[in-house]
């Protein structure tokens, strides 16, 4: 199997994806294909032991900012790394893509080149969260805004599907984002889509609010990506605001600090379960070929947990599933 | 001053309402109106010591439930303790109206029994949420979905007003929520509601994100109220989360509950620091008579919280001001 990286793309790139790739090739038995700037991987790649004939680097000279219409630069900037990249998986030159740049511009590329899969209407970008009761799919987490209530059945459908292989829960339970636990809440767009939900090939629970998410009430939550971005963004904002505020209690005095001595295991434990890097990165789901979104800030560790992510989007056969429930039908109603 | 208050509403009732209404006409110079059942009221009164020539109790027999649909027990329930607290303010019988209980039928009777501002479109619930940069209002929290951009313009105009009044806050910021800080980024509702909110008589300061939120990156975040609704429950959802995390780090081993003994004190302003009892109630902006929504889980000293934010509600000249820029000019454009 043959991961694409983009190498290129993240607040610690390269480092942080060349590192994960090297460590990858020795333990994930995967190979990797490194897109960017040739000079500047082979400089990182010296840095590590691994098996090198499992490793190649496709050259990629441009480079995508944040300040890059997505579209635009996905039409106009043929030689940057996710391009190049994209372009790759879509010709069969890897089974994935991960890339930990620009969300707007991978979604792009997704969309434009690597192609929706016939059926599904909108691809979304499905985001694992920490709960309570472990990690939860949000989905669609901000690939798509002013979403039709078909969409978000189709979000429900295929973010089920991968909660069944990629996480291994069966039956996975799916809940509505909105504003009430009963099935007359919500808004225009959630009423329409509650009874589809209902009548969708999927275990649903019916609605949940913002307290479900962190409590990880439903294995799925389905939502318009405008309400998921910002749901993905409090919790992300809270638990930075939060662990800072833990940090602070902990470093305040002499006295606290003697204190974070004897709570130095719980303390690890409490911030392990706030770390986005244990799970992988973010889905692209809805493509023909896998396309995972790792975290901006990854660093090795998490882009190594996303790239294992990767792999079992390959070897399981979410795809061919996908394509079955959306083609048998075609649009849900 | 005469604050009128439910009674019988929130999770603590009578007992909370009761007892922080008797230390409010002891310590904050203020009449208060019980409205709720009269045999309840005086048993739970005789507990505390105040002066009972500034206590009055209207009787109101019956009870609105959470499955009550709001408009319905608005018109239907006319002895409800709700609606009779509703009749009384409207009617000069009190300053201001306080309740803990059923969010949507305290909406429902500012609305129709309270009555809205003239050119008011639709009164919005204003929540102060905790964040890095102490207290900021998230409105609308809930009471409108589909919002149209002048709703939203209207909420920051009103916001504004409430947070320099109450909060002593010369020019607040304002954002606008959305998926992403550029103008350009947001769902239709967002794009169309920017350039109104850069004409209209308030701080604008552009998007802000979920993240800011936490961060109390500006003082005022005007948004729909289903995108508030899930803000606001998405972050008490984490709260207590968070709070049951970091409760079990200290308790989980006898070395832990040592270690807590030492941070005591940041301990407890960290837990100070996530408490909504000390930001008082949801003030209902747009009506032409002060109305507050307490949590539903208030205990006495939140709801003395909410009583003293009454106060200022009544003590400052916001109605008066919504009323003046409103009117001019009447609908935004």
């Amino acid at each position: 199997m043959r991961i694409i990286i983009d190498a290129m793309g993240g607040d610690h790139a390269p480092q942080a994806p060349v590192e994960a790739g090297c460590k990858a090739v020795s333990e994930l038995d995967v190979d990797i294909i490194f897109v960017g700037k040739k000079e500047v991987i082979e400089k990182e790649l010296a840095k590590y032991k691994f098996d090198r004939s499992r490793v190649e680097i496709v050259n990629a000279d441009e480079v995508v900012t944040n300040h890059d219409e997505p579209a635009k630069a996905v039409r106009s900037k043929k030689n940057s790394s996710i391009v190049v990249a994209a372009n790759l998986l879509k010709n069969g030159g890897g089974d994935a893509l991960l890339s930990m740049g620009n969300t707007g511009v991978l979604l792009a590329a997704g969309l434009l080149i690597v192609g929706r899969i016939k059926g599904v209407l909108r691809p979304a970008l499905a985001t694992l969260l920490p709960s309570a009761r472990g990690p939860k799919m949000l989905i669609d987490a901000g690939a798509n805004t002013n979403c039709k209530a078909e969409n978000l059945v189709q979000f429900a459908i295929i973010g089920s599907i991968y909660m069944k292989n990629v996480m291994g829960i069966s039956n996975p339970t799916v809940g509505l984002m909105s504003n009430g636990e009963e099935e007359g809440k919500g808004d225009e767009l959630t009423k329409e889509t509650y009874p589809l939900l209902k009548k969708a090939p999927i275990n649903f629970v019916g609605n949940v609010e913002g307290r479900d998410v962190m409590q990880g009430t439903t294995d799925v939550i389905t939502c318009d990506g405008f309400v998921g971005n910002v749901i993905l963004k409090t919790v992300e904002g809270m638990g930075a605001v939060v662990g800072n505020m833990v940090k602070d209690m902990f470093t305040s005095s002499v006295l606290s600090k003697i204190g974070a001595v004897f709570v130095l295991n719980s303390l690890k434990e409490f911030k392990r379960s706030m770390d986005y890097r244990e799970y992988g990165g973010a889905p692209l789901l809805g493509t023909k070929r896998p396309v995972i979104k790792g975290h901006g800030s990854s660093d090795a560790m998490a882009v190594f947990s996303a790239i294992k992510q990767a792999k079992k989007f390959v070897e399981t056969n979410i795809i061919d599933e996908i394509i079955g429930q959306v083609s048998n039908g075609g649009k849900i109603k």
